[in-house]
């Protein structure tokens, strides 16, 4: 089974990474580029057959590991 | 205008920090975690109002500046 986690900052959370995208994305003639957020997705494969649980252990890894749930969300899809 | 990109190493790739986590993840416990791999979501807010050029100029940022098209493939919704 696989599943994805999306994890992005949480909206009041400076995003250096994504100014300088931006910054970047201005130099090379991109106008119109308001604001850019940069976040991360971590793909699992998984050996859990049932997809309620797998959700569950996934859902526990971002507490205890891939997210830093101060200043990041996290959304997890089953696939 | 919404856009979401998804950034991920082509399959051959070698990604380092998804070993990293795995490893991680089974020194926490978590068993049956076969394979990770992590890659890079960008969101950005712009000014287009159609949204097929906004696809197309996405594109042209991906080419250009935002995933190396050597080793990573990527993926444009938009929303």
């Amino acid at each position: 089974m696989r599943a994805r986690v999306h994890i992005t900052l949480k909206s009041g959370v400076l995003d250096p990474q994504g100014e300088a995208i931006r910054h970047a994305l201005g130099a090379l003639g991109f106008d119109g580029v308001e604001r850019v957020r940069q976040g991360k997705v971590i793909e699992l494969e998984l050996a859990d057959a049932d997809p309620e649980a797998a959700r569950a252990r996934v859902r526990e890894m971002c507490e205890k590991l891939l997210a830093n749930t101060v200043i990041e969300n996290y959304q997890i899809e089953i696939l």
